[in-house]
């Protein structure tokens, strides 16, 4: 049974795909109106995320289909102990296709491992968000009418922020794109991940300020310096407010590039910017549900018609650690019972969150 | 796009016509069923109330929909910082219409400002919660055949209680009923209030005997006196039994009366008057269903034929004011980033919550 | 408006009966999938538990219904000081059939009486759980054919666990059981139920020896201890581990037993013995909703053509008790507004939760 955890299980051809698929949905929905019809969609919420879940739960009505909800954690059985591979695998009884949250790294990919049903992850910690970026590459795909061949502008959190990565792995999939990397110097993208841009092909320029970079954009892409991710709360303080997109900056963007954001934003984009139409930030909730209708369509029928399940291959290569731990505080392994630690075969990462292991 | 977030923004006119609307739906259920087919509501309760919630949820499904929800804030963004606009702004993209409950008075009209789909009120803080009126107005003429001529006992926390205000801010717009105001001194009725209701041709009588009102009453409306309105708990302690309706006291009342209650009830009406055929407190529950199908099923067509928004005309008459603040702790403008500070011109009342604005 | 509070409230052709429709859905499923179109259930859970939830939420869409649903205490209008029969009163003008769970004993039986429409016990405190009962007799069904000449195999909290208890009482009700009852002497069955097994005929053993019992068994039906029926958690820290069933025990037990769990399991079996074709406890959850299915079916058309109401026996002959309380602390009766003492007439036990009343 097929799932999607990380942005890379999809290949180019297949995000290609869900992209003409929600180019259907939307000039034709009435097409599509009963195409999940007497299917269920769980959406388990163990961190609340609102927007997110209405998206599915929207995306799902829109194919006919229903729904079944934990909206968060402290309405679930968790408290009573039971494990994320029991629940999802009672689950699988009750639903067609799940869509999860959760607070561990790695928790979707234990979802996966014991659903018989698709999962798809909405969200593991700050890890893997992958239909954040469907929705992204279809905004990006809508405005520009390709992916390749674009000056991509990110802006604010780089270094924790697992959108701005999740796209950027997307992005460099795709030919001729150049990436230009703006953010306070703490919180600049990873050494290791500019150098396997550079690797593959890509230019990637870093700076710390955003005036210099607006007139190169095709795609703003701002970002939100989440609380959640620092110890230190004065750092937070300092860095929430590096960066703010306000009507004065807009004059400095070329007239066809977009502003985009995951949201929810704090202070990152100026109220006053939103009447600009080059703001996309609210399509980018819009396109966010068509992905994610055209990704339950796509796992609804292809698991129908699909004898072979897609294994995640670092799983497929993945060995047991006995002697090993992962050094990620936030990691599933140090919370689901029972759960080994494994590493990605010849490497010393952890197979579900991709930290470094080490010694017990 | 039309919203309701005020009793006042209906005319009579259109309650008359909302009224007539929950009948043919009464009598002819199955005209309606498919009605909201393949549309969706959304439920934001930012503060939990689950009868409002959930009637609003089965008025939806009684007319075919579907329904999203967010049941209360501590499922929500909320706690990451978003604001109501932006919120209001994505779901605009998931529901084709929202009804919205939220701690914060004016909350609803910020909501209404940002979506691009019809807000309905259920229930902003202290201040306004139209669709509870809509079901005392259904309550009543289903009893009596008209809104008129009729000599209404309002009962208990006068002072503080929205569901009072509202709905004698309706029934005054009806020629030819008394009011019998019946309250501990401590919770009359605003004497601004009163004096509103006599200069618009209105008989209001104030009195602390509920006996003494009994013998007069069409309708007999009990309140219940809130204990999240007062910040001295031994008032409240004091105050909450003040009146009781037992089987007693309804000797005192005429035969053809009814006792209303919006409910939850604590201690205002015994349990043993439940059996009275005069009781109407659990049918106007159903009335309230029935009242707030005829709204989304209004609103819903209305929104697709016309083409020309409703505004509230105080805010069409608004001035921003950048000196003043508003006097109501609860008012949204003390929580909502960005929001300025508005008066209904010529006046010195919050344009948000009615309350009375004041320097910096 | 019959309501299902106990299992004990259906007769064994009832159950049949209720298997049988079962069987049907199981094998023709769109044969019903509209049985319930237009319906709707309101689930009601005061104390969280998501599997019990989704799977009547899951039961109920099967049947082409819809839900409308209050997750937790928490998002309710309790915390406002409703009452139990109040709600039920209201949510019987937006539900056509409700499914309670509540922390306390005997709270489904006054939603039931409060309510117009059929009531059914999702769970109240320790009480009863009558469709996990309904879950557990169609996987034994489904297993040998029939509910009658099997040796059970009960393990682990036998004192308080009220799905044990239920079972018992729905499997002495088929002729020809033996009950084999392992536990902690601490955890044994009460001395009274044992009596009453035996006096009905059934052969029991108890024993401590989880080892001893696995060999005869045809059904092992594992439990865990629960923490929160302990107050001394030294108790429940010692006793939690008593018995751990593994692929080693499974080598003692028989080819064709089968090993049940009421889950979620806590580390009472291994997750090794998953794959063992003798572990049912994930289709019990399937069972569990078929069965749900089965009861919202009946309950839904039986109240249509059914115009005498069943009322639970002990209730008809119940009598008020002025002078008397519950001894139970869990009891409805110490949190419920105006409910009175009841007891079971002729008796000194509680009509609500059957503990003993004793001297106010």
């Amino acid at each position: 049974m097929r799932s999607i955890i990380d942005i890379a299980d999809l290949s180019i051809e297949e995000i290609n795909h869900l992209i003409a698929t929600a180019h259907a949905m939307i000039e034709r929905p009435e097409e599509y109106q009963s195409a999940a019809a007497r299917r269920i969609l769980a959406t388990l919420f163990y961190e609340p995320s609102t927007r997110t879940r209405l998206s599915f739960e929207s995306a799902m009505y829109g194919l006919g289909g229903q729904v079944i909800s934990v909206p968060s954690a402290s309405n679930s059985s968790a408290s009573k102990g039971e494990s994320i591979a029991d629940t999802l695998a009672v689950v699988s009884n009750y639903a067609d296709i799940v869509a999860i949250r959760h607070p561990n790294d790695g928790a979707a990919l234990v979802a996966a491992q014991a659903a018989n049903i698709p999962v798809i992850n909405a969200g593991d910690g700050g890890h893997f968000h992958p239909t954040q970026t469907l929705a992204d590459l279809l905004t990006i795909e809508r405005a520009f009418g390709r992916l390749s061949g674009l000056a991509i502008v990110v802006v604010g959190d780089l270094l924790y922020g697992r959108t701005v990565h999740s796209l950027l792995h997307a992005m460099m999939r795709y030919p001729d794109n150049r990436f230009i990397m703006v953010s306070p110097p703490e919180l600049a993208l990873p050494h290791e991940f500019v150098t396997n841009l550079r690797e593959a092909g890509n230019d990637v320029v870093q700076t710390t300020s955003l005036n210099e970079a607006l007139p190169e954009a095709d795609v703003i892409y701002m970002t939100r310096v989440q609380r959640e991710r620092f110890t230190d709360p004065t750092q937070y303080e300092r860095l929430k407010g590096a960066y703010e997109l306000t009507p004065k900056e807009m004059t400095q963007a070329p007239e066809n590039a977009i502003v985009m954001h995951p949201l929810p934003r704090v202070g990152e984009i100026s109220p006053a910017v939103d009447k600009d139409p080059r703001a996309r930030y609210f399509e980018q909730t819009y396109n966010g549900k068509m992905m994610r209708s055209a990704l339950i369509y796509h796992l609804l029928n292809d698991s129908e018609n699909d004898t072979h399940a897609l294994e995640r291959p670092e799983m497929s290569r993945s060995k047991l650690e006995k002697t090993l731990t992962c050094s990620n505080t936030r990691c599933v392994t140090h919370v689901e019972r029972g759960l080994a630690t494994r590493s990605i075969n010849g490497t010393s990462q952890c197979a579900y969150c991709d930290y470094t292991l080490q010694p017990c």
